[in-house]
């Protein structure tokens, strides 16, 4: 008999007891796959007597994450604490320093502190392996890591947040506001009481950077992520996408632009008929453009107890197997440095709302400041809130919705001519400026 | 400086090609990714003289496959000449027997004699890797064998021929026969001169037998494979499917039952809002239901030089980097056999379109047929071809189509009461029967 694999489990709330039981409950599995058995030898966690439903006789209860890291009876150290900072980093250090390989579900964590993290690995000859830390179990960081290791990829793209896509998805089928629909998510459990991570984008941008650097070899960096969240999205966005073939998606994109590597988080109108479109409530999906192929969608459970289990488990088959890609793909010292891009240079569509006051001087003012800069105007419709065209209420007092999509244009340009749009005093509040992502 | 994997590739059509160019392409990244650079350092094909735009400067010209697959200077024999048989067969058993690696496409071969190749890498140290056997691009076989490797897999399904896809895609869209579709297919190079064994179904079973295997522990078996085509399905099928909220796909399905695991190719109805669903054209699918997770839906090109050499080259990538998983994800002496699965005892919900000869008596008939094999019907649409309801024609002479949905059955019991239906001579034809795959 081969000698098992032996791992350490520092963390037991929701994913970390669902790891015990799935290892215990796959231990046949696990083991003809393996080559070894896969064997749970010891835990930590912040209370020994809280009730988990576990059977953990015959685990050793470690008193904390650096004890159980360093401790010599482990090959494999599983991360489940959470949380950027300590005790998470320390503790995932001293096992790679101490040669052990280490698996982990901390997005927060490998986005801020991966490379060093990924360094020691290389060194020390572990495994850092984090499929779990993004989209649960959708094997996109196999897929970019292994499945796609030959193939350059030239913008890798998704919906990396359940939270986000919930609200969405029922502000499109209802007609409810951002605000009623947060309010739900958060009576549902699938938004926290403080909103802001999720619903502003930083969920999203975390998990945006550890693809990046997987799909383009560059180093993971949040702060290098554009980021907006769905706060200001209106009912009315989403009508007036639908009617024009779009929906309304929180996307992270990474792509490979003349100026380099562009990482953003932001509301996306996103044709109808992509498969991205077709991703609604909860589920997370992420689509990956390779050169000269068409795109490959991953689409699945983004977050759950079970659904992170699942990847942390076959992360810790493939220590057991012997497996070990580099954390990022390619060595730390290959990884191209990235700057943030500037969001004025981005290119692309453009949906823009805008509340006319007078209709009819409103419309001819807006396409000579278009024009002005080089904007060429795909469509534009005019209506009523409730939907209907409303050509005929030129004249009116009542401020009248104009919807423009734009062809390919510079969001510098988008700005300018909006801004001197305002100055015009022929709009009342704020346009509404949504950037579109063709597939 | 490590030293580089040798690869030698049998077979320069349009995969083949792509490979040698990709790898020379993506040279610097592969050797980065994998610690090693990747070479090609031989290759062999059935004409020298061919003109296939390729540099082969540098690389050896090995008289045959076996010379190339015995050549002690290669470390990974690259099979992508195709055929279920000679010479891929002793190529690939001669590579692995003397101790390299084998990376191959060929869907056909692993089919049939992938245990025995398996056994022979499993024995000889060496990995055997055919991602791009099923769905090309789309990374399903790693999926199933690492990154689901914690996973208890319930079903998996998908859409595994992009020829039926595209006929199917059409049929639904232009209202188009069958025959029509298929000889557009012909002339835009997506079927083949002699269609048989795509829109009959075989191409998908040879498929469905390796995922079923990666995802239950089987022995792969075509044979075991229940297979039924796409060429009686009509467009007045796909009209009836829309309005019912379904849509009519070609799909591979391996699932787990209380009988055991039951493989079966057939036209089957989806609902029209699942992941699978959406997948038009060419393109492929896979969806994987995990225990106690949400299922994960891969979509990606499923054929294409390009497409194909992505994950031949990933492949390749893998064997550079040292990951040795078992071809079929556990030993072969593991691998449970699996019978035929008797469609008579499969259970499901149907839909059945019949040509009633007079409306109200059919009915009654129908109704009472159906009953006395207690079968629930949940929606019954009596119409013309054009798509209007017809009750009002009750009672004229011109066949009017009748459909059901019914609720789970077995087949066994549809049969039955379609057979009372025609000894009762109240339709004329035979009926149309679709099963109704849920999400």
């Amino acid at each position: 008999m081969v000698a098992p694999l032996k791992v350490g489990i520092a963390g037991l709330g929701t994913v970390g007891a669902e790891v015990v039981r799935l290892i215990e409950q796959q231990s046949r599995t696990l083991s003809s796959r393996c080559g070894r058995p896969v064997r749970v030898v010891a835990v930590t966690a912040r209370s020994k007597a809280k009730k988990r439903g576990l059977d953990l006789q015959g685990i050793d209860w470690s008193k904390n994450p650096l004890e159980l890291a360093s401790d010599p009876r482990i090959d494999c150290f599983v991360e489940l604490m959470g949380g950027a900072g300590e005790p998470a980093l320390s503790a995932i250090d001293t096992a790679l320093k101490a040669g052990k390989s280490v698996v982990t579900a901390n997005k927060a964590l490998i986005a801020k502190h991966g490379l060093k993290l990924a360094k020691a690995a290389e060194q020390f000859g572990g495994a850092l392996n984090f499929e779990a830390a993004v989209g649960a179990a959708i094997p996109i960081v196999k897929t970019l890591r292994e499945g796609l290791a030959g193939t350059s990829v030239n913008r890798v793209y998704g919906i990396l947040n359940g939270t986000c896509n919930y609200i969405l998805t029922r502000m499109e089928q209802e007609g409810l506001s951002f605000a009623e629909c947060l309010k739900d998510a958060q009576r549902l459990g699938y938004a926290e009481a403080n909103p802001s991570f999720d619903v502003d984008g930083h969920d999203t941008a975390q998990k945006l950077a550890i693809l990046a650097s997987l799909a383009f070899g560059t180093k993971v960096s949040q702060s290098a992520v554009y980021v907006e969240g769905i706060s200001s999205i209106a009912p009315e966005d989403l009508r007036a996408a639908a009617d024009l073939g779009f929906r309304v998606k929180l996307l992270g994109v990474a792509v490979r632009t003349a100026k380099g590597i562009e990482q953003r988080v932001h509301p996306t109108m996103v044709p109808k008929t992509s498969s991205i479109a077709q991703v609604m409530g909860v589920t997370n999906a992420v689509t990956i453009d390779g050169e000269g192929i068409p795109p490959i969608t991953l689409v699945g459970p983004g977050a759950g107890g079970a659904a992170t289990a699942s990847a942390v488990v076959a992360d810790i088959a493939d220590v057991a197997r012997g497996i070990r890609a580099l954390p990022f793909g390619r060595p730390v010292e290959r990884l191209r440095a990235i700057a943030k891009a500037p969001m004025e240079r981005h290119e692309g569509g453009y949906y823009i709302r805008l509340m006319a006051r007078d209709l009819a001087g409103t419309a001819a003012t807006i396409a000579t400041r278009l024009a002005d800069q080089k904007i060429s105007i795909e469509s534009i419709v005019q209506r009523h809130a409730n939907g209907v065209d409303v050509v005929q209420t030129a004249g009116k007092a009542a401020p009248v919705p104009v919807i423009l999509i734009t062809y390919a244009t510079s969001e510098d340009a988008v700005h300018r001519a909006l801004d001197a749009v305002q100055r015009d005093k022929v709009i009342s509040g704020r346009p509404q400026v949504i950037r579109i992502e063709k597939n």
